[in-house]
């Protein structure tokens, strides 16, 4: 039951939007009496404070079984980038943006977010190092993979108002180039 | 009086989010009646859409004005970089980020949001393919300048719940010295 509920909350989230994510709307999505849900999680900070939790295990879940299906050879950067780019259009990324975006004005739900987030972001930098087997004591490696991920969550936001797949693919292509060339 | 409305409202998106910019507070803040308000703007989506117009003004009069102040030399690159992430870090970008996160679940909204967005996208890029002296009919050049305004607008985005200047200050050194050879 309290997995049905976070599911709910995380879809509610990317339709509607934080704001519209309510705690009726949550026990109707997930076929939950309000009473259960109450029970489970008196508050819509609750809800959300939880909802965080699962958003970012999800995150780590998905990236890892997408990692694991990244054949090796020489399309291996531009497929990890690809993987990336994916991860970070997603559904779970629109509801973690909605998240960050909400915590930003909401300090309570920052304190939950922010220590997550950054778990996140050091656990995504380490899986990317090692997929493009990356020699972070060159100089320069640690920024341009920095780099390649904050390239990703701006593709991702960029993403959620306007459906721009064949620009984001030729910039992939690009920094895919790029990235070889340095790395090597 | 209308350009207070618009500039309290921003204000407003900035510290309180979209949700918490409410008609009362924007009246208050700006210090003109409710009366006189409801005649300028009589809905908050009256009040929004204008904001959108007037936040999307404001980011071109205020890069354009960072621009002119580039200076020539060897250090250009990194200094059109700079104004670029200063840019994406700024009061106007969090003001613009509530507006897309809101308009991503609000058509009404996204309606307005979206061709403003793309006038605005345009215009930053040409705006940095003169700043860097980019020669676009080159393979593979528009689509670094376009990797290097995601880089910013994800950058942007981190510094949202992370204070991460110092960070963000390595990449764009990295950045730099690839564009600088990859443009070259």
């Amino acid at each position: 039951m309290r997995a049905r509920l976070l599911a709910a909350t995380v879809a509610l989230l990317v339709e509607r939007g934080f704001a519209g994510t309510t705690t009726t709307l949550v026990s109707e999505r997930a076929g939950v009496s309000r009473g259960a849900q109450l029970h489970h999680f008196p508050t819509k900070n609750d809800l959300v404070f939880a909802a965080v939790s699962h958003v970012t295990a999800t995150r780590g879940v998905e990236l890892a079984a997408a990692a694991a299906r990244i054949p090796a050879g020489p399309q291996r950067t531009r497929a990890v980038l690809g993987m990336l780019a994916d991860h970070f259009t997603s559904p779970v990324f629109t509801a973690a943006l909605e998240l960050w975006v909400a915590a930003r004005t909401d300090p309570d739900l920052l304190a939950e977010v922010a220590p997550l987030e950054q778990r996140v972001g050091r656990e995504t930098h380490r899986l990317t190092v090692e997929l493009l087997d990356a020699d972070e004591s060159k100089a320069g490696v640690r920024e341009l993979v920095q780099a390649t991920l904050d390239l990703v969550r701006g593709l991702g936001l960029a993403s959620t108002i306007t459906d721009d797949a064949r620009r984001r693919k030729r910039i992939l292509d690009r920094w895919s180039e790029v990235l070889e060339e340095e790395l090597s």
